[in-house]
């Protein structure tokens, strides 16, 4: 397993959250014990905390703001798991039975389309969906989930952002939302990992992120997304079934359409062009000038604007 | 708080320890849904631990030999604490009421005299000890203290240890435990928090430290030291009673006896000279050739061997 470093605040922080969500209000003292560090310790760094959580301090008690504590949620429908520290969201669910969410705080090595890192620092929604769903209906997953996304982020939000192709949800400063899908057999029925990182209250630390509370300037309850989008998901076959409408959604919300892109095909080097559609499935369509190249998101490892 | 970096393995292993803790025998499977990491990664994690607690894996279950397992202990007369990480096992007890014990897994901020960082790696011993103690019994703690770790590891583990002043258990080959002693008065009656960090199965890092495992090649069971401990420092007074015994014996054990040594004394500078002994309240009385001097521990940064 590839080595990383986190930091003791992190850690920390992790732990805070784990007595927080055990119970309502935590007493400073009593976390002071709990961690082993000084009070003033702890003071400070719930302090820092308040930058990415709904917490209040109020006469040396703790508060976590229920909206914003994602323990304390329990989505109608589905077997709902809630961790501080895990490797993967995705992990965590190749255990469990379909129907199930997972939540954590913190991914160790979260990870996005072909394996790549996907940084999950602290106050985001970092979240999987395991459901069973028919072949021809999953399909479409790589195209309604960043639409349901952009929905989201408009009904709830007031925050226009798009999609870059295949399925980043992005604003004009910066990616706000990654997807990552994956199916798995099991007796004959398809199920799929549907996981969704979505940047929050965190500060993402990379140049090209950005987070709903860097948009809206200021902090949001998170678990308003957690249970917006579980009562999507539960009913993903419904918001599918008319994959026409769907798609007209997808393409309007498109912004990687008519741009100069350039495109890193796994196996087959970079392909630059102008891009004119996308298909049902969500093939895109890229005119190189010398003809029209059809590539589908598993063989796209990176696509940049030109 | 001074940041600290932790490489991500120590936690999946600190993770892996905590589900062991909470059942007797856990499956492969499960601590790879745990934790939120592949199988085949939890395996190679497993292993590693294996060169640091007596953990076996038996038709893909994960056990944890009762004996080196510390959540299982309740040491008669102590109400007992046992976490997996904490900043200091000290600052746990800082909260819990007399006859408390904390025994931890990992400190992230463990300390020695003078606030001396502590490395508490895993697989060592570190634990607390918080009781009441008449003051004309507590000034012999330094003294005792170290008698009873040379005892445990003569008896027990047939090791020859001795003592460097003040209170650092070493072989030839470095340092195998260390020993903080602090005090607080509450409601008029002393409290005493004694902190002992003893190097069993782990592998120190620092070039001058040794573990039980090193000295006797084999992985100890970390039970009987935490047993052997509670059960002394639960009598502790009865141990004092004979002083004038318990100082020959500390005198026999002190290594540092008749040694020239370089002596850091704060606020004062280096002094070099012969140690020619130790008051009956463990003061060190060093010849420089031109006086004789008396030095406390609590006034000595440092002592080294010339």
């Amino acid at each position: 397993m590839e080595q990383k470093l986190l930091d003791s605040k992190t850690i920390f922080k992790l732990r805070v959250l784990e007595e927080l969500s055990k119970r309502e209000v935590v007493d400073l003292d009593e976390l002071s014990g709990e961690l082993g560090v000084q009070a003033t310790e702890i003071s400070a760094i719930i302090d820092e905390m308040r930058k990415n959580y709904l917490i209040r301090v109020e006469d040396s008690s703790v508060i976590w703001l229920a909206g914003d504590n994602p323990s304390r949620i329990k989505p109608w429908g589905w077997s709902y798991i809630y961790k501080t520290i895990v490797g993967s969201t995705m992990h965590v669910a190749k255990r469990l039975p379909s129907w199930s969410i997972v939540v954590a705080e913190y991914q160790v090595h979260g990870y996005g389309r072909h394996g790549k890192e996907w940084i999950s620092d602290l106050g985001g929604v970092w979240i999987t969906f395991k459901f069973p769903l028919e072949e021809q209906i999953a399909q479409y997953l790589p195209i309604a989930i960043p639409v349901i996304l952009c929905e989201l982020f408009k009904e709830k939000f007031s925050v226009d952002a798009k999609i870059k192709w295949p399925n980043d949800i992005v604003v004009n400063r910066g990616k706000l939302a990654g997807i990552i899908i994956e199916g798995e057999y099991y007796k004959n029925r398809l199920h799929v990992y549907a996981g969704i990182g979505i940047n929050v209250n965190n500060d993402p630390k990379l140049e090209k992120a950005v987070s709903l509370k860097n948009i809206t300037g200021k902090l949001v309850p998170r678990n308003r997304i957690i249970s917006y989008l579980s009562g999507v998901m539960g009913r993903i076959e419904k918001y599918i079934e008319n994959y026409k409408k769907l798609q007209a959604q997808y393409l309007e919300l498109l912004e990687t359409l008519g741009r100069r892109v350039a495109v890193l095909v796994l196996g087959d080097g970079a392909i630059t062009g102008k891009v004119i559609g996308v298909t049902e499935t969500g093939d895109l369509v890229v005119d190189t000038g010398v003809e029209k190249v059809k590539l589908s998101s598993t063989e796209v490892y990176e696509l940049k604007y030109l």
